[in-house]
């Protein structure tokens, strides 16, 4: 197994068929174990073969004989009878992501690749394909704050900032949205000042909130968890796990209100805490639920279903936190 | 090959050790081709061999053959003669992230496990490894904002709370800071109300730009791309970034600031637009050092690198971001 390289440039490959090989080892199913052994002898010299592919005259795959197999099989036993039947295969148009998701759990050294018609194609390495994962799917918290999967701890100062500003001026742009909203409440923000003061504490933990429910959600759908007709559900329980922390978290930032104003000597501190306690239980349900349906609409729309997401759920929830803390404020204070 | 398992329950593993089967296939150095193939044809109908492992009367673990040579060897030659010598192997006391890290580009069906006297004690199989890892690594996006690896999306309601919202709780007393410093500016705030509009756009935009850094330096810990003593290059590297994006978002930023201020009629809206530029300038280099140290730091004392890092990095940058604004607003305006 020494002999396996890892393929340069493989962290850009897009369909399974970029990472393929051509086949080695290939014969027929009537081939002996002794005729077989003796033209290995030779292929050996100029190829690396670790199985035997047992292909029909069309090249259709039929099987696959380890090694093991051939050295314990008696020497006129035909390949047909040692061969394992239907191996495992990847179709050679199948995208990267979903390739590696049906191959997370077999580990083979080597893979075969077959076309629509069940040909013997090529083969790809486990190697090439799983050190593939390992980035593509370490590239995700990355993915999610506008970092291009493409960028590494080498990657330059000029090529780092290019990839990553256009995201950053779109955040911008977003937090425009979101400042735009509270503007609507200068006057309520001039008579209360205090409220300044607690508007971080309403983004920041509306925020977060939000971020648990996306990874948990992003983190299903790349280990391939997302069962079919199960996003209903997931979005249930992000909504309702918003909506019990957001309670929780509530109390205790409502009572920081309330004595934050008592010591301010503001007029109706009960009732600044019960709007900060009431902005934070829905703020945080909206956001829970923002955080996994964001990923699902990505997806549904074709994107790669981390790109950017923290951006956008920062923007639905600083809307949502700061807009209906302020609201219930203007309404009750 | 698909004779291989995924041992249930590996996700908790810590250690190689906690992976590891007992041996088999292990022979001395002078058995020949012929005799060993006998052994294992005896072996293979209680145990799954995949390589066979040559070991010195003290278990003291030689090298490794594999199946295709013995199959093209002569009968009469030893093992020692067809071994690869110094076959890759892991320790069995190695963490398993570590263990995880050297063995990703070999993806090799199963691996040699020896202890510290390079004695033969066990097998891992690489899909029990490698499954582990992507577990592992995809967990990662979550524990930056509190979600424990151990979530995932089965997990029942009740348990995701109890998991969940203890960093909740420590996410709110972390922006209790930063209501704090924006509190002590309240008199500039209510002198000025549309600074508390440009709260969000400063505090978002700065948390943003820093969770970029925190996002490739994580997953350059996670890749094993860090060579030692690359820490201070990286941090330069990452504060340079934030600088950069930091003027050039601060230039849009400060745009947004004097067509907003013009708008409302405010006294001084190119002063105004100054200090949003500056605060960005000045945030966003804190914010990218930060986002690059962060993991570090967490590293040093012994801490998973990614765990609530996240919410460090927020409280990191909410309070620069708004001290360092309503500061330079209060000494210019």
């Amino acid at each position: 197994p020494q002999g396996a390289e890892t393929t340069v440039g493989a962290a850009r490959a897009e369909t399974i068929a970029d990472l393929m090989t051509p086949p080695v080892g290939v014969f027929g199913p009537q081939a002996t174990v002794r005729e077989t052994t003796e033209a290995l002898r030779e292929q050996v010299k100029t190829a690396f073969i670790t199985y035997l592919y047992v292909v029909d005259p069309a090249n259709r795959l039929l099987g696959l004989v380890v090694m093991r197999e051939m050295l314990l099989a008696q020497p006129d036993a035909t390949l047909e009878s040692v061969m394992l039947r239907d191996p495992f295969a990847l179709k050679a148009d199948l995208p990267l992501g979903e390739a590696l998701k049906q191959a997370l759990h077999k580990h083979f050294p080597v893979y075969p690749i077959v076309d629509a018609q069940d040909r013997l194609v090529g083969l790809v390495r486990g190697s090439d394909l799983f050190a593939n994962r390992a980035i593509e799917i370490s590239g995700q918290s990355g993915s999610m704050v506008g970092v291009d999967k493409e960028e590494r701890l080498g990657t330059s100062l000029t090529r780092s900032l290019k990839l990553r500003h256009p995201w950053l001026q779109v955040n911008l742009l977003t937090a425009f949205v979101a400042a735009a909203v509270v503007g609507v409440f200068e006057d309520t923000l001039s008579r209360l000042v205090i409220l300044a003061v607690f508007l971080p504490v309403m983004a920041g933990q509306t925020g977060n909130t939000g971020c648990q429910a996306l990874a948990v959600t992003l983190r299903g759908m790349t280990l391939g968890d997302v069962k079919p007709g199960a996003e209903p559900g997931m979005v249930r329980k992000e909504g309702m796990l918003g909506f019990l922390n957001g309670g929780l978290v509530g109390v205790t930032a409502g009572a920081g209100m309330f004595i934050y104003a008592r010591m301010q000597g503001e007029a109706s501190p009960l009732t600044m805490a019960g709007v900060v306690f009431l902005a934070m239980l829905i703020a945080c349900t909206v956001s829970g639920i923002a955080g996994a349906m964001i990923p699902m609409i990505l997806k549904r729309l074709g994107a790669d279903p981390a790109t950017a997401s923290s951006i956008f759920l920062t923007t639905a929830s600083d809307v949502a936190s700061m807009g209906i803390f302020l609201t219930l404020a203007t309404l009750m204070l």
